[in-house]
């Protein structure tokens, strides 16, 4: 009871039928390793470094993979939504809404999806405090709806790169809500190959290891049969293969720090 | 000729009188100190650190008094945007589109208020560095607007605080375009009082005669008859009665480092 | 085989008993628990934030308490040295001589630690990068003293405020050293309590758990019987009752994120 | 009265003669241009990245430089100083003692270089906030000794990079005693040339001419004949033929912010 649970899935669409692939891949493993697994996918990629790098199918077609993906396979599924007129066309299908880091910050974004009723999951800005996330609560009180998560994604390190503070991890659950540990993310290196953004894939493990010892109820991934093909996010996503043996370690950490 | 610009206003239209009686005071200093000055001021606070903030009158009350002082006063006028259907409208209205340091790599917004052929002024973001506005400006190109500008409001670092690099100045004027120095909101303290946004005003001065030195294009200040009364960002505005004053030392050190 | 080292004991020699008694407990548990402990106490807080604090008994008497820990408990014994003229009587006593963090980068002191032949604990300066201490390992290596090891004990991060990278773990590990991580003075809040540093004792145990999941060899932790009451760090201090419960948590981690 | 003060010299005495020819350069340039200029060299690198760089001649060699320096050309000297033992013989010939940043709170230096009635130049710590140098205040008090300034010479801002905080200037303005801006060493790289600190050069006047308009009391600047051939943080210094115009520039920002 009170497993650690598990957000997963390629940055972006790339198509339809690589993401159901994926989608199998990640609900074969939530079966073997008993875990629970939402999974996650972009339709689009809005805030790219570049205007001419990959966007995504769309909000129509995206959304009409998300739907097969829960359907088929019976995967819960989470997306992110950047402006208020996708919010209603996502709560349809989605069971959680995710509000990009950047976006944190906007209240009618934020009040938007809270009005669907749906779970929401709000990254906390890279420019942001922990103890910040206390207001996007009292957002989603306004509108009645206790159904809130909070993602830890990095903070801004000067120029070109995040750190993780796992502080935060025990300082966000402390507002009342359960904490995501986001370890795509946290490991970019913003803007750092001239239009696009970088990244240490290496370091993956390492920090969802450490989150999950910090006490962490949840671990974002990005994952991909072949990162360096994925077209965004490669250099930080970890491939499918390498992705069971994390989760294994991931769950003894989780067993060594349970409560005796 | 190449003179020191100034883009100023009170931070949200708080009543249709109170801004033009805000903007008469700044057209009369502009002309009796001889300053190319822009009027600005938000119909809407969309990223208020709390829901509960007083928000502004909205897009189209908002325009008509921006058209207002615009009309009868003779100054050109700029506000922010923050979603992709408000562009059409503001820029029917209003000479420069402001896009918000949070919003400065949301593709979409910074294309369609590139396509309006409008003048763009670009914030940098919190969380970017000063060399990732190239990434803006390609995105600018794409739609053939090369009427950008960039302002410079401060990076994080570390919790509740902001710094500003004058050195942001010059590598963004080296990207090819004129920098503005927000002098306002880069003494802001996020979210340090609790459900709202504390700041410094004491600072504002040193910071904006720092940025004229360092060879900035524009100033950018919020400003109030009673900012302690002000309904947003008070504690980082200064009084209208103050402006005149700091206005001319800036023109003092702007001569001072005009190449000989 | 090479388990998981403890680095502990209280931060500043406040006497020769009540070091004893705190050695003596250090010493039980690390054989209830079987784990390798090496006992540490400061003789002088020579870089204090007041020159009215607490600064300990000095060099000589100070050796001569941690000479009796060593002989009458059997336990190593390590601590800090901050002028060249310290180093030879320290080396004489300590199996472990350790560099402050504000020292890492005086090069006297690391080549004068370094010609003792001892361990040369050097803990990475606040101002550095993970990658920067390959410097540090290059100064060794003029000496011939390839006993090196590093220590993480947090970032500059802002003002008042240190981050820990727990990246920095692997990065340092990969100069080819083990590496210590500080859970103590990761917390400070340097400076915060106006005339003394301040700090957050409940986020050691989330670091120091943190730190075990991402690989770090060995845990320094300072410790008192009363932390509240304790002459130097009381703040970032957790006391001996909590300890054992602590170890025995990091030594399941430990296992749980071993190689298979 | 109450002019611009500038501290001047080469980073290192490479040698007495190119060290006398510089002092004769900057002697005159004082003259011609009416400001009071403080001599400034060191006679060892003691915290250089690597092990294997120049330190340049020694305590005794180049006290005997500086002592030229001040008999020959009647100016001011001052220099840096790392240990205690150092501080007897570096007073008899320096006017000024200046503590780097890195040991700023070394509690014994402090002490020692206040005995000496000598003016103490405390350079503020890259991991320290601007009223944190209160406490040096008070170490200083403790030995009646008035004579304090402080310098600002960045902030640690991520890994490999600083940043300048001018508000850090009347912040530390406020402890109640002068404040010298560092135009040289706030332009490092820590670390980020592998072995040797880099920097950018080009950003030295935009930082001296920014801090001067925040109104700092002196400006700090390394310079050399051939900054390129500097043994010592060649990459920050400029070049003494940029020197006068520079220098220049700065008088009439100074002039431009002095009260009406």
């Amino acid at each position: 009871e009170n497993p650690l649970v598990w957000i997963a899935g390629p940055c972006v669409i790339e198509s339809h039928d690589l993401t159901l692939r994926i989608a199998e891949f990640l609900k074969r493993t939530s079966e073997e390793l008993n875990i629970p697994l939402i999974f996650k996918a972009s339709f689009d990629k809005a805030n790219r470094t570049s205007g001419k790098s990959f966007r995504g199918p769309g909000l129509e077609s995206g959304l009409r993979t998300l739907a097969t993906v829960k359907k088929e396979l019976g995967l819960r599924v989470t997306t992110d939504i950047h402006e208020v007129d996708q919010v209603a066309a996502v709560a349809e299908v989605c069971d959680i809404l995710q509000i990009p880091a950047f976006l944190a910050r906007q209240t009618d974004l934020v009040l938007s999806a809270a009005r669907t009723g749906r779970v929401v999951n709000v990254k906390k800005g890279q420019f942001m405090a922990p103890w910040d996330m206390k207001n996007v609560a009292a957002k989603m009180r306004e509108e009645n709806n206790p159904r809130l998560i909070f993602t830890e994604r990095g903070s801004t390190f000067g120029y070109g790169n995040l750190v993780n503070d796992m502080r935060a991890i025990p300082w966000m659950q402390d507002i009342g809500f359960p904490v995501v540990f986001d370890a795509t993310h946290s490991v970019q290196t913003p803007g750092s190959q001239g239009s696009s953004t970088g990244g240490d894939r290496r370091m993956v493990p390492y920090l969802a290891k450490a989150a999950v010892a910090a006490g962490c109820n949840a671990i974002f991934l990005e994952t991909h049969p072949n990162p360096d093909k994925a077209l965004s996010d490669g250099p930080n996503m970890i491939s499918l293969d390498d992705l069971p043996k994390l989760i294994k370690t991931c769950l003894r950490i989780r067993d060594a720090v349970k409560p005796e």
